[in-house]
């Protein structure tokens, strides 16, 4: 169930039988002139209890974001019915914008992590949710920050089982996944614990890697090892890994990540406030990197993946370009080559359905129907081709033009 | 008539008496909780033929862009229908978005034209427009052309005129404007004539300058002179001129801009495609530079001034940053000051109006009321201050958050 069985196309001989079953069975969709069908979108990184900061103080340095607006807005988390309140809204929205399976950071909380979860089986989403782990005294405020990393470790392993019972009465399941917030705001201790859990139950893992100059700076400092190699050290670079960003990573880390089967998590816009860099998709492709796209909410402003996509063509392009002018062309650009929209959609859609091991992203027999009908917000004034109108459609898009929302064949938005 | 007469409070012995009087005369507008009122924006550069293809073929080089995508596009107008249905519905689409003031390059083809000022003047939109010059053989394909430096000029000046006579029956003026498409598109007799024309009838000038490594470089090839020297010599850069783009003006460059009083169009969509870097918008305005905001349809692929501040805000983060992150910070990036929401607010609103001297942009007694009625596209879970609604609406606000538009004090939206 779930699963789309068949293409079909009007030339077949049982075209009419089929349709008119589905008709019969009330399960009939027939889409208008300007509408098309698209798989639906995966994000790949939305810290979910963040959203009520979505475009606010985006200029800030990245730890007065944290400390001022970032870790008060996730400690508020301690009561429930407060994040019933915000996790209902998000994943309405992210829903509406045609995002059908979300990779989500949640809180320290697991009352309000469940809640999370609720809200993705009430609104037919496929949601990853993750218990935040963030124990280390130095980096983290006292009103909110796990007690200890053994605490950190076993909290983890409580949302686990939770998760796993809330899993019984669910339609579309929902996966625990074991999320050390970042290096800097882990002890090794909870990092060596958390990876332990990893294998012990076969979970995805997220964190944020090589995010900005002094995310990366922060192992090399105080590990005098890459990030990632102290990701790795504690096991936390599987198959089953996604990192957020990766903005500052170098060719040794791209190495590992091929190796380990790691995805990026690309978030583009985020990453022009806090990344102090682009990521070069391209060359991560061009390798057999996994990448997928990011909202990054609220580190991004945007909840939809058309957004983007876009910005992820278009930093492409300025990393490709470059961006002084006081520089001769040959000077002033990489050789990093530019992304097209295609490229954009293959990161919402394929690109994140591998990192996240599901069969999605793809309208085929044997995939899951998590499925988006968008009407094309530009109109037309002459015969077009699909490439023109499939251009037109990711770079215009917005929210109410995504008609209906399909997850595993569930009306999901419309 | 049409303009802000007068900024009253609640705390006012007269605002119950004024309220009820203009309740009397079907003229109360009262916004919900979650709606905020904005002055209306000014697109300072659109090219209007180009509205079918927005969203299209970004990726190609420019040359190839004007050859294959658009000078065929344009040549179409000489089809006054054609003209009619593209103009009408990209004049309520620029409304519907909260612009209540554009710059627009029409085509060669004047009928073509005054349909645009028409489609304004039906929309209750101020257009700024211009009959395109463009008559250099070698720059220019044969099916769309000028005949002659002489005809370019006399169907200005025939364009001028007609338009001073459709302004008789309109209420809402509209103005046409001096507009040689660019250096590389025009001979020195068309472009000296075009001169003469915007002095004869002091008129506002729109061209395109030192937008590209090609376009700047076709100059000083040509005639071994800066783009914006040819410019001044012919004198195009006035104290009315708008000049798109502008991303490779050198220091020199601007201190012309600065004394003639020359206003740049930004267009941070376009020049991601077509502008190889990044205009440098904080030193413009330390330089007391006029700098306004433009969507460049469809060099840009949005019709939103929304999303075109953002991608000012991100592009001039990106130029201070830096790009690539195989630099060392230290060489990464450069001195240029990102700008904030607030910054591109400017840009779309105040710049924009100095830019075409017109006494728009603020909300302000002795002002136009060009105004939009935005409602808040982000729920609100918590007590927030002003400055926190402002960027969640700049940062997320789509055309259907725009729910009503006033230019002139007349209604244009909703
Ligand atoms: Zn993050
Ligand atoms: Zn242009």
């Amino acid at each position: 169930m779930g699963y789309i069985d068949r293409i079909i196309d009007e030339s077949e001989t049982d075209f009419s039988a089929v349709k008119e079953q589905a008709n019969k069975a009330g399960q009939l969709t027939t889409l208008k002139l300007d509408e098309y069908l698209l798989p639906g979108f995966i994000d790949l990184h939305v810290h979910a209890p963040q959203w009520p900061n979505a475009g606010v103080a985006l200029d800030r340095p990245l730890n007065e974001w944290l400390d001022t607006y970032t870790f008060p807005l996730e400690a508020k988390y301690a009561d429930v019915d407060f994040a019933k309140r915000v996790y209902d809204n998000l994943v309405t929205e992210l829903v509406g914008n045609g995002t059908t399976t979300v990779l989500y950071f949640g809180t320290t909380h697991n009352q309000a992590n469940l809640e999370l979860a609720k809200a993705c089986m009430n609104h037919n989403q496929r949601g990853f949710i993750g218990k935040v782990a963030m124990d280390n005294p130095d980096q983290t405020p006292d009103y909110y920050r796990d007690a200890s990393a053994e605490s950190a470790v076993a909290d983890t392993e409580t949302f686990i089982k939770q998760m796993m019972e809330l899993n019984k009465t669910a339609d579309i399941q929902q996966t625990p996944v074991i999320t050390p917030r970042f290096v800097p705001s882990c002890t090794p201790a909870s990092l060596k614990g958390l990876g332990r859990l990893a294998r012990k139950y076969d979970l995805p893992v997220q964190s944020h890697c090589s995010e900005s100059d002094w995310e990366n700076g922060f192992a090399l400092e105080h590990y005098h090892k890459r990030d990632a190699e102290v990701l790795d050290e504690y096991g936390l670079l599987t198959d089953k890994s996604v990192m957020a960003h990766g903005t500052l990573l170098n060719q040794s880390d791209l190495d590992t990540f091929k190796e380990r089967g790691v995805a990026v998590a690309h978030c583009p816009i985020s990453n022009v406030y806090f990344g102090n860099a682009v990521l070069p998709v391209s060359k991560l492709l061009k390798q057999n990197v996994k990448v997928g796209l990011g909202t990054d909410i609220s580190g991004g402003y945007s909840p939809s993946l058309y957004q983007n996509i876009r910005q992820a063509v278009m930093s492409s392009r300025m990393l490709h370009d470059g961006v002084n002018s006081q520089l001769d062309p040959a000077q002033r650009g990489t050789e990093n080559d530019a992304i097209s929209a295609r490229n954009g959609f293959y990161l919402a859609t394929v690109g994140g359905a591998k990192s996240l091991h599901i069969k999605t992203g793809q309208i085929k027999a044997g995939y899951l129907a998590d499925l988006q009908v968008v009407k094309s917000p530009m109109p037309s004034f002459n015969e077009e081709t699909m490439d023109q109108i499939f251009e037109k459609i990711i770079y215009n898009a917005s929210k109410d033009d995504v008609k209906q929302v399909f997850v595993q064949g569930r009306l999901a938005k419309g």
